[in-house]
This record gives C-alpha cells, sequence and structure tokens, in this order.
C-alpha cells in the first residue's frame, strides 16, 4: 500500500530548477523576487499546468499546486516549502522541501488515489529573507502575521522594493486576491542544516519543533573626517567602534551554551572610501535559542555592550524581529515516526536550528516537519548536499503522511 | 604691481560648481569618471573655451587650459588640482584649486599681462581614489608611474572599469596621444584639510612637504555556513575575526606617536546575508607619517598583528601603494612665505597630512603648495568650509608666484 515515488524524475526536476541562478562554485543565487526565483516559480508552474493540475498565486506571489478532494468543503492539507536561496546557496534548501511534495502530488495521480480532503503543495516567496527583510514573508503573510502594505514596501540595499521586484515577475498564472484560507494541516520536507543526522546515519529526522530567534539592526553613528589629516583624539570613527563592539559581543558569547547561535552576518559601512573615517557602519544580529528565556538574557546583553563599548559614537540598538521558540504538535511528530518505521527507514527526534516557513503554518493548523541529511552539515553554503536516495526516502515518509492526514482511498 | 583678484566671481564659480553633485547635507559627491564629474570637467572646459582659452585633454581625462608664453619653446608652469570629490565630499577639496588657478589665468588676461614661459591650469582626474584605486591615477599617470592600460583597467566595487566610465564622458574637447609634456614648475592652492591655520589666524600656509603612505588590502576567508544550526565551534567566520583584528589592530596603535595616521576606512562582506555567517571580509587601511621609517616599522605591525589573529580564517594582507614623504624644495616654500608677507598677508609653514597631485608633479619639476585655512579642519566630509576671504588671498599668493615663476611682464 506504499505509493511509489519516482526518485529519478524528482532528481532531474531538483537539477533543472537548480540551474536557475546556478553559480560558477556548484551552487545557486535565486534569492526573493529576483528575475531567477520569478523563472523558478514559473518553471514549476508550468510544470504543473502541464500535469493537470490548478495553479493559483496570492498578492506576494505565493504559489499553489491544488489536487481536489472528494469532500468539496474540506480544507486542504497543505505541503510544501521555498525555491528563494541565499546569494551563495546550494540546490536542496527549500527547493527539495517543493519539489518533493510536488512529487507526492504526481505520485496520487499516477496511482489514481482519491483523498476527502484536498492537497495543495505550496511554494512560499521569500523564506530566506537575505535580499527583503522579514524572513518567511510569503508563509508568515499567509499566516496574518504581517500587513501586506508593509511586506510590499520593505526595500533592498539597492533601494528596491518588494511590490517593484514582484511586479517585474508578472506572469499568466490566475491570482487571488485572498491572502490566505483555511488548511487542514501543513507538512514540511527539508536538509537538517546540521550535521546530526548524517552522524547518526539515518535518513529521516522527525521534527520536533524549531527554536527561537531574534534580530538586530545595530547602527553606529560617528562623523566623516580626512584619513591622512584627522588627529585619533579628534575622530567618531564608526566602524573601529562596530568592530570593537562586534569583537566584545562574541567575547561575551562563547559557548558558555552551546545551544546559543549567535551571527552578525551583515555590515554596511558608509560612506565607504578607504581615506575617509567612517561615518556610519550598520551591522545586523541573528541570534537563535531553543529557550525564550535565554534569548531575553541574551537579547539584554546585546544592549548593555552596544551601549559600553559605543563612545566616541553613538549605537542605536534596534530589534527588528523576535520569534518565539515553536514546538510542533506531538501526533504530528509522532505519526512521522511511525510511518518512517514502517516503510524501513531509520529515523530520529530532531530539533531545528533553522527558521522555517512551518514555523509560521503551525499558529494555523497541526504542522509537522521531516529532515533529510545534508553532507556536513552545510548549508546557505554552494557546497551544500544531499543524496538523491534520502530525497526519495523522505519523499516517500511525506506522500505517507499526507496520505494519512487527507485521508487516502488506495486501490 | 598686485594682480587684481576678482574674489565675487571666483566665489560664484565654485558655488556653481558644487552644484554638480550637490548632496541635501550641503556637500559633494562627484566620484572620479561619474556622470557628475565628467559634467563638471565640461563646465571648466566650456567657461575656458568661453573666456577664449585653447583646452585640450588627455587619454585618462586630465583637463588642461592653456594661455601662451613670450617664448614658444619653454615649458609650462603647471597649476591646478582636482575636481572629484570623495562620496560625502565637500564644495572645496580640490575643486577650490582648480577654480583658484583659472581665476589666476583670467587675472593675466584682464591685466593684459604677458609672461615669458606658458601657465596652464591643470585638472586632474582621480586624486580622491574612493571609487577607484589607485588615488591620484590623473597626476601620477602624467608623472610616469604608472601604465596606462592598468589604470584604464582599474574597476570599481560594481565591476565597471575606468575605460568604460571614462567613455561615458566622450566630448568634444581636443585630445591629446601624449600622456605627459614637459613643464617648468607646478603650484597647487588646497584646503589644510586639518585644524592648524584656523587655529593660528592665519590664511596662508606655505607647505614644506606631504607625509608618506601605505595603503593595504586585507582579505579575511572563512567559509558560509548556516547561522541558525552552524555550532560556534564548527565556524570559519571571516567578519568575526575581521573584527578581531580591526579591534586588535587600533588597539596597538593608539597615538604613541601621535604623528602617525592609520584608518580603516572602507569594508565589504561577503555574502553579507543576516543569516549566513559569513564566508569573506574584505577591508582597506590607509596609514600615513612623515617618517620613512615609521611607516615601515607599522607596516611589519600590520602583517603581523593580522597573522596573529587570523585563525580560523585565513588573512592576505596586500600592500597595494607606497608614497614616500615627499618634501618641497625650499625655494618653492620660501617664495610663497615671501609672496604672502608682500601681500600683507599671516603666513605659517606647514605640513601637509593629506596625499595630492604636487607630489607627483614634484618628481618632475620644483612643486610647491599653498594651505587655506577650513572650518574646524573637516573635510572629507559634507560640513566642509572655506572662507570666501581666505580663497581670495590664496589665490592672490598663487597668481603672484605664477607670475614670477612664468616671468611677467607688467605693464
Amino acid at each position: 500500500m506504499s505509493l511509489k515515488i519516482d526518485g529519478g524524475d524528482l532528481w532531474s526536476r531538483l537539477m533543472v530548477m537548480a540551474e536557475i541562478g546556478a553559480t560558477p562554485k556548484g551552487g545557486v543565487n535565486r534569492q526573493a523576487f529576483s528575475p531567477e526565483d520569478h523563472e523558478a516559480h514559473r518553471l514549476l508552474a508550468k510544470w504543473a499546468q502541464d500535469a493537470g493540475f490548478h495553479v493559483t498565486t496570492d498578492r506576494i506571489g505565493n504559489l499553489f499546486i491544488c489536487r481536489e478532494g472528494r469532500n468539496l468543503n474540506a480544507a486542504p492539507v497543505l505541503m510544501g516549502s521555498h525555491l528563494d536561496s541565499q546569494p551563495t546557496g546550494g540546490k536542496f534548501d527549500g527547493a527539495a522541501g517543493v519539489l518533493c511534495a510536488f512529487e507526492v502530488l504526481l505520485a496520487f495521480e499516477r496511482a489514481g488515489i482519491a483523498t476527502e480532503k484536498p492537497v495543495t503543495c505550496v511554494a512560499w516567496r521569500n523564506e530566506e529573507g537575505s535580499r527583503f527583510q522579514p524572513s518567511c514573508m510569503g508563509s508568515r503573510l499567509f499566516a496574518g502575521e504581517f500587513e501586506l502594505e508593509a511586506c510590499m514596501a520593505a526595500r533592498d540595499s539597492s533601494g528596491i522594493s518588494v511590490a517593484e521586484a514582484l511586479a517585474q515577475g508578472i506572469t499568466d498564472i490566475s491570482g487571488s486576491e485572498d491572502m490566505s484560507m483555511p488548511i487542514d494541516a501543513y507538512l514540511e520536507l527539508h536538509i537538517e542544516q546540521g550535521p546530526e543526522l548524517e552522524q547518526a546515519g539515518l535518513p529521516i529526522g522527525a521534527v520536533t519543533g524549531i527554536q527561537g530567534r531574534q534580530r538586530y539592526h545595530v547602527t553606529v553613528t560617528g562623523s566623516e573626517a580626512h584619513a591622512g589629516t584627522t588627529p585619533a583624539d579628534m575622530r567618531q570613527d564608526a566602524l573601529k567602534t562596530a568592530a570593537t563592539i562586534i569583537h566584545e559581543l562574541y567575547e561575551d558569547f562563547p559557548p558558555r551554551d552551546e545551544r546559543t547561535r549567535f551571527t552578525v552576518g551583515a555590515m554596511d559601512v558608509f560612506p565607504n572610501s578607504p581615506n575617509t573615517v567612517p561615518g556610519r557602519a550598520r551591522f545586523t544580529i541573528d541570534l537563535r535559542h531553543p529557550e525564550n528565556e535565554m534569548l531575553q538574557m541574551i537579547g539584554g546583553r546585546i544592549h548593555a555592550i552596544c551601549a559600553s563599548y559605543s563612545s566616541p559614537c553613538h549605537t542605536e540598538v534596534k530589534q527588528i524581529s523576535a520569534a518565539e521558540p515553536v514546538a510542533f504538535p506531538q501526533a504530528m511528530v509522532n505519526m512521522i515516526s511511525r510511518h518512517a518505521e514502517a516503510l524501513g527507514l531509520g529515523h530520529k527526534l530532531i530539533s531545528s536550528g533553522a527558521g522555517h516557513d512551518a514555523a509560521a503554518m503551525a499558529s494555523l493548523a497541526p504542522a509537522g516537519m521531516i529532515f533529510i541529511p545534508c553532507r556536513k552539515g552545510l548549508s546557505h553554503n554552494e557546497a551544500e548536499w544531499a543524496e538523491s536516495s534520502d530525497i526519495e526516502a523522505g519523499t516517500r515518509v511525506l506522500a505517507a503522511c499526507t496520505a494519512e492526514l487527507a485521508g487516502a482511498h488506495f486501490r
């Protein structure tokens, strides 16, 4: 009664998708709302339409591939992930989850299976948040966490807004005015982005939850001056001060608690000229921890350290987002483990270090995640890699869980 | 026998020039080879042609305004400065020197003065070096320090080459294939860019020399990784390492010797995404000191500190330029002081902290510089300011020195 997953076709589609925005080092640069991102969405829509599915999009560009159920009034079981990438991302982060979900729809078609509830595959927009903040924009809009207007007005570092970037990707896919709909459940397959499954030699992780995250923008303001003439004691050097603050922040966060993830990932200096003392430096802080209490405590330390080392400049610390830790329902975690077991696939419980669209969905319906291993735990890196056999294994579990949730009638 | 300088007209031209690339905060953004820089050169050429002067340009775009002498075989007395600015520069750095030199030509015309030697006003290209390195590109090409091909191939941070940027500014000014010509002497008026003259309440500085400068590019290479999943001890964070190196470099250079000027002015992080551990960070070092020995010693410390704090990343330190300290000929310094004295203008000897095109000219012919005060010593800053009366005073000294050097026949 197990569904036949075509791992070869699935792998081929993944590799074709990876050509869109392919980088010389074997990775992918397909940042949200870029021409490449739009092309990826158009390609998926074409595959889906060619296979006879109904395809829709919403106003932020989330893409839905719909397979009807017998019960026309039932909310769909939703499954998917995202197609956008980091600037130096890999082939699998996001794309694997979308294309595995699409393969599940195709497997249902091939097997002629009818389900009670509809089953929908989704490709969320702007999960990564590298070009436009906040991240998980598409799924969190769907979950009602943001105003559409505010997201449309977000701008990238060159001043282009989401609305402008989105307009460049207009397609003839039929759109919907609704930014959401009721859903019955949500499932997402994703590469682990950490080393645990590979080290344990297991193909399947049943994800118990997602750690919490806070994000900050720190702006250090000094005053521009001539690098050749201005004496040290007359300077207000924003980059010098920022470097000291970053140094001291990292000094303060050795792995006292090894679960803390603290990262200064982006920094911009102004006017960024070799012979001018910098007048302004801005950097980001990404802070994660599975426990809310620790996040609050460390957040307080960030403010204190920035204040301590700010002189003779002025430093502003702005918290731009806070996502509390998410725990997936025990029933979803158990279901994933059970189906992995039934399929003879090695599995373990695992906590997610990375944020995912599934966190937003967890506020709407029972949500669950299936992890598969990635080589050396690398992701957000062009060398990111997942094995075809693990992708197929994960898709088999995803198909079995979806069949159960949607109420499949096997022939 | 003193020449009549029209300070009002000179100030008006300075203010019209300052509108090209004007910034909201009252400064100027007229980086080398930008559309604004080209427009500034075209405006000056038009003014000069309208006044009846012969105007030429060379292959890097240096602009020459020529006034013939009686002796057709004599090399010209050259005077000028540059029209390009820092990204957040002021109205006077460079532009004052060019427009004062142009006013000297006009004053000679108005007074009907003939000179034995030709007198030429020059606007050098890309003195600032903020967009394209190396700095003082135009004057150092003229002095034979660089190959034209190499300068043409230099690229800005967005990948545009000097050749490409220069091609966008093509004008109908007649060009020359020669990148140089013999010169008899060189004079440059410039704002001090330091606080000495203002503090002493004097309008004129007779510049004794220019301190030496070294410039470095430091590249820290680590490995990109996911900010939410990768444990601290598995990271090679290029920005974290760069911040520590910069912090330690500044710790190592308190004003042990107060004449040291040490600046990290520009920094670029890659991929510069909030949720990716940075794989690469590159920053610049600008180091200046009046003594060559100290420059060598500090240069050695830079290499040692970068090596000490590099782990677990890899750090490459590349020295991209070295300009030894320049001493202007005593006769030129004395001549400037003598004419200031004769004109009843307060003056003092002064050493230049900033680099100038005059340093390149000093290798070709006797060179001298006249400094005028700027408010609070500020430059490379939109608040940069010089008083009209000081600009006029400096121009009177420049005119007198030029008349002496070129052999003027007053009526």
